[in-house]
């Protein structure tokens, strides 16, 4: 809490003594001769300016091919490079860039092989936009569970790359072709058909992440980037697109990434996210106080703009509107903001997301009716809930098995 | 240049055999079995994602004081964390956040100490801004000189924290009151003053840099921010913030960054930054090929959006527009684009801001008449070229001395 001051405490402060001794601290030890930052110069700039030591960022992970965001410890909308999820299929392969090659060819009047500065070389795009895990769902924190962050298998960067509509104008794409296979260099040799219409549309190949080369573990030196459309689409290491008038029916797309529904089909090219959002902060392993909490999180749509966040602090009683951060941008994490007093008693707190489109992010049971009961974790984005605790304690709200 | 294929190096390759070692690139070595990354797993993610060792970014320091961005390896909009620039009076001072507070006195109702969690509680704002240190002139890459970034003392961010005014309201800060006073807490007790309009308007105390704490040399762990305003004033390690009705005259306005000008006198407080733009690539040390060449750069005003961008390749004679990458935000860096035909003969390019303001960046000539020749280094903003010699290998513009 903000602590009001004495007359005393104002003139030592002001007389250029640093008076923290005097003053004192509602949270910290008082501040001695010996830690005092003005007396003596710090240190110079170095060639790369590291995070400070008392803040521990990290991305848990799970396995061999997983690590995830940590957005209860992050601001704003754009997600440090070094923290973005992963999701891998046989690792992150090491890729020289002076060998690295895309072939394109297939339904073209021109098969091309192109290096990297081929692609530096066209007209270049950049835009801010998530890239999501289809597997973004699951349980989380509770009380009993590892800490682990919810929904961390999403992300935001600004991508710069070459238009992929830019190298099928040079290739000379067939007006007959209809989708094309994009293959991945890792040992996986990701696989996925993509339609036609998407690559013409906004689909890139991307070599820049938030200002810099994709890391290793983002398809370094270049991938597939499909805003909006889930990761695994989004090869990475992206050696080969072929054009064809068929999808390919990958291993990928056939044995996984397909979604049973509740009358006993199954969909298959589930490949735009629908809207969601998610509380950041408060959030596990967070402690509250009661009085004026701000509740903040990212909502996004793979189909185009977030319209509204709604939050509701009564269990899902009633809802009101959150401000949402400018700029609002399409396919990207948006940023709402909802100041909510805290009574001090046990509640729920949870957020629902509208893009522009119409659609709402659905309750579970919603989403459970229409997806079935043997829906696997791909493409589910109920709205979840945080439970507030009288004590101030927040943790991921329990739900009954699928 | 891009490579037309035979059919049979298609087959080869569709095929899955990966047959760079048949198709031959033409600029790397030929892929051969030993580095086929399908071949066996690569490794697993990891606490944080690393750059390629492939790709070297640093920012080139200069003294103790100083470490610039370097532009002419950067896409997007977006600098990277760790290569923002830093220019600092006594260094980087160490700080525990345990420890911080920031207090907030003078021509206000309720002095008051805020603790850095006291901060993170407040409703908080993000934007994504530059920051430009006043400096940011001066001669850079030339023939006979070191390979120095032009301009890498102007860098951006998605800046996060809690709104000045929301702060000013909690202490009763007094409508009398027309200037603050903001003192950092490095050996330099760098301290500003800013006048209450500015306060009010769009300034933040800042503890968010790109969706992650603030690091140690841009503040940590709370900063002054002030869009569009010289980079100085936004003072880091903020410790105290002082409301009265005149300026302070601090050393740091009096003694240093005021502007000589033509007629004489001097200007001071020169806090807004005019509309500048610079060519980020083609930049020294590129050397480029004759054809296609996409000009790219970035284009800032610190009085709000940028109107338009015009590039001349003919050293001045013509100009035409560039295309402005969106989103374009105000007080923010916009990255330009645009395609141009080298003929591989000798030219100069170079590329002119407009804002909103209808301000338009200055030549050189029109800035030294109106600055005259006793301008320090700050707050210059002049059209500036890169030579393109017939060998291709692009050069800073030599110009007289100022």
């Amino acid at each position: 809490m903000t602590q009001p001051l004495t007359r005393r405490d104002l003139l030592s402060r002001a007389a250029g003594t640093v008076g923290a001794a005097v003053i004192g601290s509602s949270k910290g030890s008082a501040q001695t001769q010996s830690n005092d930052t003005t007396k003596s110069p710090g240190g110079p700039p170095t060639e790369l300016g590291l995070r400070s030591p008392h803040e521990r960022l990290l991305r848990p992970t799970s396995g061999s091919n997983v690590s995830r965001t940590p957005h209860q410890d992050l601001f704003g909308s754009i997600t440090p490079s070094d923290l973005h999820y992963e999701r891998h299929h046989a690792g992150v392969p090491e890729i020289d860039p002076v060998g690295y090659q895309l072939l394109v060819h297939g339904m073209v009047e021109r098969p091309t092989i192109f290096t990297l500065d081929d692609l530096k070389r066209f007209p270049a795009v950049s835009r801010i936009a998530f890239l999501e895990c289809s597997g973004n769902y699951g349980r989380n924190a509770g009380p009993d569970s590892k800490p682990e962050q919810i929904c961390g298998l999403t992300s935001q960067s600004e991508w710069t790359g070459v238009a992929l509509s830019t190298l099928l104008r040079e290739v000379g794409a067939s007006s007959d072709a209809t989708w094309l296979v994009a293959e991945g260099q890792d040992a996986a040799v990701m696989t996925r058909s993509v339609p036609m219409e998407k690559a013409w549309n906004d689909a890139m190949v991307a070599y820049g992440q938030n200002g810099e080369p994709i890391r290793p573990a983002q398809g370094y030196p270049a991938r597939l980037f499909l805003p909006g459309w889930e990761g695994n689409a989004n090869v990475k290491w992206l050696r080969r697109i072929e054009l064809a008038d068929r999808p390919f029916m990958t291993r990928e797309e056939t044995s996984k990434y397909t979604d049973p529904l509740a009358d006993g089909t199954a969909r298959q090219f589930s490949f735009v996210f629908d809207a969601r959002s998610i509380i950041t902060k408060p959030a596990y392993p967070e402690t509250i106080e009661p009085g004026w909490v701000e509740i903040r999180g990212i909502a996004w749509s793979g189909r185009g703009t977030i319209a509204r966040v709604e939050i509701s602090s009564d269990g899902g009683r009633s809802w009101t509107n959150a401000r949402l951060q400018e700029p609002v941008l399409p396919k990207a994490h948006v940023r709402f903001r909802h100041l909510w007093n805290w009574d001090g008693t046990n509640t729920e707190i949870m957020s629902r997301a509208v893009d522009e489109t119409g659609y709402v992010q659905p309750s579970r049971d919603a989403l459970r009716a229409a997806r079935g009961r043997r829906a696997r974790g791909y493409h589910l984005n109920p709205v979840t809930a945080w439970t507030i605790r009288p004590d101030g304690r927040v943790f991921y709200k329990e739900e009954p098995p699928w």
